[in-house]
């Protein structure tokens, strides 16, 4: 078992230059947890992506499935950690350990996905065009391309996901999945916790004897050292998963590098949910019991929470009934803890802000307690309030929403045109005469949003091939990727393509007798078929 | 036949506000060229983006293969424009009539392959994962994944390639394939033959009844009209072809708006050659006439013209003789025109500056004449001073060369250290007892080019599936794209998922029965089949 050094892990080793430290809070009581940990400063960053390079160099040589073994061995000695990480984990986040339990089951699952998915080595997307050396005006020449690995990707651990969105997260395996080595920067709130799955990695790396600057991660509450990390001339993309002013920082930062590279953000968002009253009918108390469930996970702190319900249609009375259901349903969660006493006083803030517009209506007021504490808020108003403040057309990260009443589908759309860029979009339709005002939601959802989701809630994201985590500025900085799933992985790859190479200089992937036994493109045609090459040409 | 009007094309009307006009040059002669064009200003780019954002709504409704015909027919019509728009090219861009007419069948069935993949509509990338409502402890959704069109795209006409890389080349024609509506900036040395090509869409568009807001042409010469077009809040991505310097600044401005969108810029580069003496002793006189070639192509102004040609190992009297050869072949092209005064200038000032180093030798010295015309220049130096001149690691775009002289490939490597981001690398290796040198110069392009070419010449890029037409900053804005081939279609569009939407909320490519008949992945198989659903889910 590791004991928690408070140290970096640099090129396999635990250390740190003489700095500053810091301490992890206790999010209920706001007592500080020992050890403290180093703060990691120019020369940790240097040493660290210094390493990278050199593992990425060896790396490209190895054999290509490398990271499949790699993953899987993380995810094993990630079980291996037992109680300890979670106990550690619970200690810093206050997230219940049951939560946590299922939290280090879907970090692995998703581990173990990312191995499978580079053990089967197809993902490099390899499309060959052979030669045709009779074409006319031109021979045709021999053309191949793949995906390869970028180089050292740096990530940041989310606080609100310590395991599945953490230093050993959907962002480091993928990244890793597609070869390339990782530099993890550690969320302060939880550097123990951090330190225990980089403890993981490293012994798998030690197991496999891969080079030790595959992986490494620091530790630090600066905003200097996250600017570091991103200026850095070896780092050639950046995963991260917080708050849209942190995301958008690091992503003005690395667009005004002498030579940019991109920085995956995701930033969360509104998640707009549409209930049209027609679903109210039929189950207006299962909706409430679900929504409240939904709002609470994780004390409202998931990125894919739904912030604001437009409640289209219906009378006063089968509104407000519905309204009186949830915020029972939400009061039973009673006090609440965040995951740092930091966010709980953003979202008293944001929910004071609120509460303070004309129009707006406290149905459920939240008071926040010591520590991290808070009570669960919910607010009511109308769609035309909404449409005119500004401000209700942002996130309040934590056990808040805001509910809208729309006298119709068309109020709904004038809400839905404010909002911005979101990762999901859900509407509950129930069962409508004309399908054309759901077809218009459902399509303004999509334009909006990276997922839509019919008749259910959007927290609990699925991880597997056809998940969409994603979605239009701020909820990403790029809704052509997504962060969660086996499609992240092409993030973190860039294409390159050789003409008329011989077998002895191309990769693995690109080689005529196809030894990887992949999936690839050959003129036009899927197969895991070699390729015979025109003897003439060379 | 399109009389040209000198107005813009915006929602299918020839039109402009009052304003400025400008015109177009003869490269050889400087004379001014008939008629005046008006320049855009920021009324004329509302109109556009409006126009395409009411395109997008509609043509978002549409059976989803109108791109297809629209390619299609975009391809005829420029057909039917005959030799109008090859004289009006040759006019505005001194290149020879021979070549105008290969580009415009590149352009054409550049069209006619995105018309393909639009019609097959499989790029789409559909995958599905059905539902299952047993799974425990949670349910498993039913999720389905697609790439849809992002919304109007910024498009900026190349000055070298007017047809391929123009109003209608590679990048509004993976734009428009992918259902987005295209608003183009047309190059303005050429305002004439944009106006022709921009007829040609819109004739394709009045034909096949399309909402005449998917294609625009805006012409002007200011920076203003680029920066206004990248700044409009309904642009969602852009595609430039062009210089660094440009390139960049469209970039930067992108960056830095409220909501970022990408701007997928390809900006020319070096395109290292690295030649093996063992090489020049099979066929020294074989390859100075191929690379002769392949440096005066189109005048030099090829954004895969070799810049710089490392010669390893060998003794001074082979390398002297390859050198003479290559300059004798060079210097037959004799005086060139190039595309405009300006680019004339630039390469003069680039290469007077190599001149003046101190270890640069001039081999041909080329000197300008009048307007835009000049002749072709050679300089040689050594891998040692190459990698101290910084100066000489940039491109000199025009009928230039360096020639670098490297004891090893060791030299070689040093020098490559100092290149940076590259379209393209090329290796002529002839047959080398230890293959390792080779691999490693191999590793070392494809660590800083998009495509690697082997004995070969990186001009006349192939547009097939295969291609990568991209690499490393600044060749590229993002090399995990690229500007030429059937991927290019990727970079114009988001993905979004659908999660337990029923069949009438789904876009065709993704409901049950397949109508598309497009291939996708469910439940992992890669199939054309249909989907059946649990019929207990709903």
């Amino acid at each position: 078992m590791h004991e928690i050094t408070g140290q970096h892990l640099i090129a396999g080793q635990w250390r740190s230059l003489v700095g500053a430290t810091f301490k992890a809070t206790a999010p209920q009581t706001g007592a500080l947890l020992e050890p403290g940990f180093a703060e990691s400063g120019a020369g940790e960053v240097d040493a660290a992506l210094e390493a990278a390079r050199e593992a990425f160099e060896k790396t490209l040589d190895l054999p290509p499935r490398w990271p499949a073994d790699l993953l899987d061995r993380i995810a094993d000695r990630i079980m291996d950690l037992g109680d300890a990480l979670l106990a550690r984990a619970e200690s810093e986040t206050a997230l219940p350990r049951g939560r946590l339990t299922m939290e280090r089951g879907r970090a692995c699952g998703q581990l173990k996905m990312f191995a499978q998915i580079a053990r089967d080595a197809s993902w490099v997307d390899a499309v060959i065009e052979c030669a045709d050396p009779k074409r006319a005006p031109l021979p045709k020449p021999d053309l191949r391309r793949m995906l390869r690995p970028r180089g050292p990707v740096v990530v940041f651990g989310a606080s609100n996901f310590p395991l599945a969105f953490g230093a050993v997260g959907g962002d480091t395996a993928s990244a890793l999945a597609a070869g390339n080595p990782v530099v993890v920067k550690g969320h302060p709130s939880h550097p123990g916790t951090t330190e225990l799955l980089a403890s993981a990695v490293l012994s798998a790396l030690q197991a496999l004897s891969l080079p030790p600057g595959t992986f490494a991660a620091l530790q630090g509450k600066t905003h200097e050292l996250s600017n570091t990390l991103v200026k850095h001339p070896l780092t050639t993309a950046v995963g991260f998963t917080g708050s849209q002013q942190v995301g958008r920082a690091l992503f003005d930062i690395a667009a005004r590098r002498p030579s940019p590279i991109p920085v995956y953000a995701e930033m969360g968002s509104l998640n707009p949910i549409v209930i049209f009253s027609e679903a109210l009918v039929e189950g207006p108390d299962a909706i409430a019991k679900g929504l409240a469930t939904s709002l609470m996970l994780g004390s409202g702190q998931f990125c894919t929470k739904p912030g604001v319900i437009l409640i289209v249609g219906g009378d006063d009375e089968m509104a407000g009934s519905f309204v009186d259901s949830l915020a029972k349903h939400v009061a039973a969660s009673g006090t609440l803890t965040m995951l740092n006493p930091g966010l709980r006083d953003n979202f008293t803030k944001r929910i004071s802000n609120f509460s303070t517009l004309p129009g707006v209506k406290m149905v459920l007021a939240g008071n926040p307690s010591s520590a991290a504490m808070t009570q669960p808020v919910l607010l009511e108003t109308t769609a035309q309030v909404f449409c005119q403040q500004r401000a209700l057309q942002e996130e309040a990260f934590g056990p808040g929403a805001l509910l809208v009443r729309c006298r119709d589908a068309e109020d709904a759309i004038r809400c839905l045109d404010t909002v911005a860029g979101s990762l999901t979009g859900t509407i509950h339709r129930g069962v409508l005469d004309d399908d054309a005002e759901v077809r218009r939601i459902a399509r303004k959802l999509e334009s909006i949003a990276g997922r839509v989701v019919v008749n259910g809630y959007p927290t609990g994201v699925e991880v597997n091939s056809a998940i969409v985590h994603g979605g239009p500025y701020p909820a990403t900085t790029d809704p052509g990727t997504t962060s969660v799933g086996s499609a992240a992985i092409r993030r973190f790859a860039r294409l390159i393509a050789y003409q008329d190479a011989p077998d002895n200089l191309l990769p693995p992937a690109l080689q005529d007798s196809n030894p990887l036994h992949i999936e690839r493109v050959v003129d036009g045609r899927r197969t895991r078929d070699g390729v015979h090459r025109n003897a003439n040409h060379h």
